[in-house]
């Protein structure tokens, strides 16, 4: 069985992942794709249990340190108990959020250096655990935020971390695009959602050979 | 004000740790210092949520990886919120296990590498988090796990891991305190434990200067 392919969704809140990964799902089910839609922090039952210390409470609950040490906690569990499994068996795995958004959150927002981060992800990660292709959903923040209020629900404990957090995310989104665009992506997630959903498909489509 | 000190305790199951504590507590409040105990995993209210996922549960619940993690995570928050606060208002910090318990229970029982976990010590530990001074506490595995199972509570999922995972974590400890003889007193802990209690008391005053 040939290994299968993993597809992360980053970016800030309100981008709109969760439609057009659920649409992408859609599209490649229909096309015969075996496809496992999971997301973080979360997407195994151990990671889940960690998912709630991190979503929940005062946004000054952890440290942005304690925070990335407790995502790479759930990351790992995730990664051994669902994603490496998938991909092992051949399956076509979308995860919303991966090592981007600790990069992104806890880095260029939580203002730790990509250096210490990195000591981590050494730690926790092997090589062929890093997405084949990575999608960037970028907006402007405002809008972002405004859509996430709309939503209700999600990850309130991030959402409610102020402008200045926010941008700080973006811009650390867009540089990880820059630095590594061979994996990386950037999908405008301000245009219209039929629009996004075509540039997720011709990416996907042109980077992965999938249809 | 004087910076304190921090003195942490180490050993395997059964090994009297907590006893000694208390005692040694006692001989220093009696003596006019500002004494903290306290324990890992927890220690702090965050701390103490991410102990819940640690201590219990299945064995095989979390892997070695993904519990270096976790408990440094919870390590990160204890020393943010209690420790280091303790320290530098002037207070002698006695902690029921520290980083060295993650070198011995994931590494060398969980047969992660000490080059590995030196990265997680280097992203979550400052040079001046590190013990002033560290007992660990020695016995034959047989002896601390009968005691441990007699005493009941405590670190159910650690006590299962079976025999040979307990040697693994003795010689751990063993080898720690020969590389950091500096920082490192052996104790002998299937002593009696009034000769226990002196041996703790002649370490501490005789390395730290305190009576």
């Amino acid at each position: 069985m040939a290994r299968g392919r993993f597809i992360t969704f980053e970016g800030g809140e309100g981008a709109g992942k969760s439609t057009q990964i659920r649409r992408l799902a859609e599209r490649l089910s229909a096309a015969g794709h075996d496809v496992v839609v999971t997301r973080e922090p979360g997407g195994s039952p151990g990671a889940e249990t960690i998912r709630d210390l991190l979503v929940n409470g005062a946004t000054d609950r952890w440290s942005a340190t304690t925070e990335a040490l407790l995502m790479y906690a759930a990351r790992r569990d995730h990664l051994e108990r669902t994603i490496r499994p998938a991909i092992e068996r051949g399956a076509t795995v979308l995860c919303d959020r991966f090592a981007d958004s600790t990069r992104a959150y806890q880095g260029a927002g939580g203002q730790l250096s990509l250096e210490s981060i990195a000591a981590l992800e050494g730690f926790a990660l092997d090589a062929a655990d890093w997405p084949d292709l990575t999608l960037i959903f970028d907006l402007p923040v405002a809008d972002g935020l405004n859509r996430a209020a709309l939503r209700g629900g999600g990850e309130a404990r991030f959402e409610a971390k102020g402008l200045a957090f926010h941008e700080r995310l973006r811009a650390g989104f867009l540089a990880i695009a820059e630095r590594e665009p061979q994996r990386c992506a950037v999908i405008d997630a301000a245009a219209e959602m039929d629009a996004v959903t075509e540039a997720v498909w011709a990416a996907v489509s042109l980077r992965l050979g999938l249809a």
